[in-house]
């Protein structure tokens, strides 16, 4: 997508440097890092220069690539798919991203690993743009509808920041936005900000900008309130995990907008490509473990003073903070889940008739 | 209340001497300020230094003692109800203790003037105690039946700040939970954050803390996957307007809990005083107008940096910002209403019931 004006992705090769945008310092300024090493892309992850699923796996790929323009041996890479792998130890896609690129150059010779390595690096960044396109083709179908129902612009509340710069290009929840937009449907996003990471107000609020969305962010209290009074047509959020049975794992208060929606006859959409679909787990709510994370996330908030980029606390110093990172929203309060293959209802038989190939079993 | 194991109201006489706590300092620093003149009442309440409906009103009361203290004729005495009723124009206990304080010092000689002021004043103040004592009677006998029933603390979740910092003490939803601490009963409180204002992050937690009730901060995001999980009890809000059929307006957010509670079977009581229930009002969703707030309290967020308070940007400079300060719970979601009389039905008959003297006509 663009910023202002110039199209970006999230992670890129400029000749042969890679270059990602260091999201720790969104929405305040625009820095582009470049990856010189394996280990400049190991600390891009864990330090959470860059985010989402689909970008981490991207810049894990990049990182062995990296790794082998040093030493294109069996033990480099295993070296390399180690340290990578340990950055985010619960992120699915860093480990299936490694395990395909692995798997993919321990059968070349070491001479040809280096090239291989980039150009499967290459590769995984166009399907995930490429799954994410579909994904917006997809949703768009729905924006298209509410659009031709009513006057005036198709207003569509979003959780989180599952946008772009979380994937390589497009995005999910946002994917069908920007497609509306791209063709003059007039749409303007409610951006939740998300706390405690605030995702909304740092990512979802400066991507949508950059790239001329119209979009008010408001604060995770308020969308409740938007759907009493009619403010809302749809909700779209992203999601960590989706269970066979189409419950949806997403970040917290994601469960919070879909029981509004369901109150107030909104629909409730969840975006995905399919590599989100657990098919190992049916109930998510008893079997997905929700992530704790510090305290210290909720107690400090980041923001611009004086055009420093500093962390203010909000809280007495001696009061505790509890910081569950997800929550998962039932499938009766999702109304269908939009990914590459087409939307379906948030149910066995739903993601059964999608993914034939993949349910089996479940 | 307590802070740090001493006896506190929001406002108090020491001596002759009127004094309040800055509020706006909280929880950072605890700033006693003196309120030598009606500017410096009048000033407190416009600049937030006090808040909360009871302690607006009591402090409006001590602004006209203090003009008295002056000048007792009745040209000094209007001047000082106008500039003390410019100051939160929608505060309706500001408008009724100016009256009733007014109404009083009118029929006096004006040599008399000055002591009544402080009197009623003194009286307002006590009254306010009273009805929030009662209120915590009633409600306690809630957390006493949830006590009874399990093992380990009643965990309860309140939004905002509806504590003795917002009353003359007690609190109305902090009141019951308050005497139940008093009487020994293990309870924990979850303290939603509360943005934009961060009521609950800056208040409710440090009076819970100073007074040494156990709790813990959560983001406003988290409260539907604490219930999911069974770890709230109970549910206590405060309220800014309930109506005559039961529908409870309180700060943003609150819908979102009381769905949440719905949906996961958790009870959802909101503490009030009876003059909070405006019976001129049915259909709250329809009839009450939700103010409309700036923007900068969505993109500003203030904390403590370096031992100062400041006040961050979290969003992108050109990013608009949506800020409805209240939303409406309907009554069906509201399990019932803790009042100084009694618990009712969140309903026409229960509050009818409750109060027939107030209630005939509606």
């Amino acid at each position: 997508m663009k910023i202002d004006g110039k199209a970006f992705r999230s992670i890129w090769m400029d000749d042969d440097k890679v270059k990602i945008i260091d999201q720790t310092r969104l929405p305040h300024e625009v820095l582009i890092v470049e990856l010189r090493t394996m280990e400049d892309a190991a600390r891009a992850i864990s330090n959470m220069l860059v985010r989402g699923a689909p970008l981490i796996g991207a810049t894990a790929a990049y990182g062995l690539a990296l790794a082998m323009r040093v030493d294109g041996s069996d033990n480099q890479l295993s070296h390399a798919a180690k340290v990578l792998g340990a950055t985010r130890p619960t992120a699915i896609n860093l480990r299936w991203a490694l395990d395909r690129v692995t798997t993919h150059l321990m059968a070349l010779p070491v001479p040809e690993r280096v090239g291989a390595a980039f150009r499967l690096a290459a590769d995984l960044c166009d399907e995930d743009v490429e799954i994410n396109r579909r994904i917006g083709e997809n949703g768009l179908a729905i924006i298209k509808n509410i659009a031709a129902s009513k006057e005036g612009p198709v207003n569509i509340l979003t959780h989180c920041n599952a946008g772009w710069i979380a994937t390589v290009d497009w995005g999910t929840a946002t994917s069908p936005i920007y497609q509306a937009h791209e063709l003059g449907i007039d749409v303007h996003v409610w951006v939740d900000e998300t706390r405690p990471r605030n995702q909304g107000a740092h990512l979802t609020a400066w991507e949508l900008g950059s790239h001329g969305v119209p979009h008010t962010l408001i604060v995770d209290n308020a969308g409740g309130h938007l759907m009493q009074h009619g403010m809302v047509d749809v909700c779209i959020t992203g999601t960590d995990r989706v269970t066979a049975h189409g419950d949806v794992c997403n970040k917290i208060g994601t469960y919070l907008k879909a029981l509004a929606a369901h109150d107030n006859h909104v629909p409730f959409y969840v975006a995905l490509p399919s590599p989100t679909i657990d098919w190992t787990v049916s109930n998510g709510l008893r079997d997905i473990p929700i992530e704790e994370r510090s305290g210290d996330e909720v107690a400090f908030v980041q923001g611009l003073l004086d055009g420093k980029i500093e962390q203010v606390r909000i809280t007495p110093k001696t009061t505790s903070c509890s910081n569950f990172a997800f929550d998962v929203t039932p499938s009766k309060y999702v109304t269908g889940l939009i990914t590459e293959r087409g939307i379906c209802e948030a149910s066995a038989k739903g993601l059964a008739g999608l993914f034939p190939d993949l349910a089996s079993g479940t």
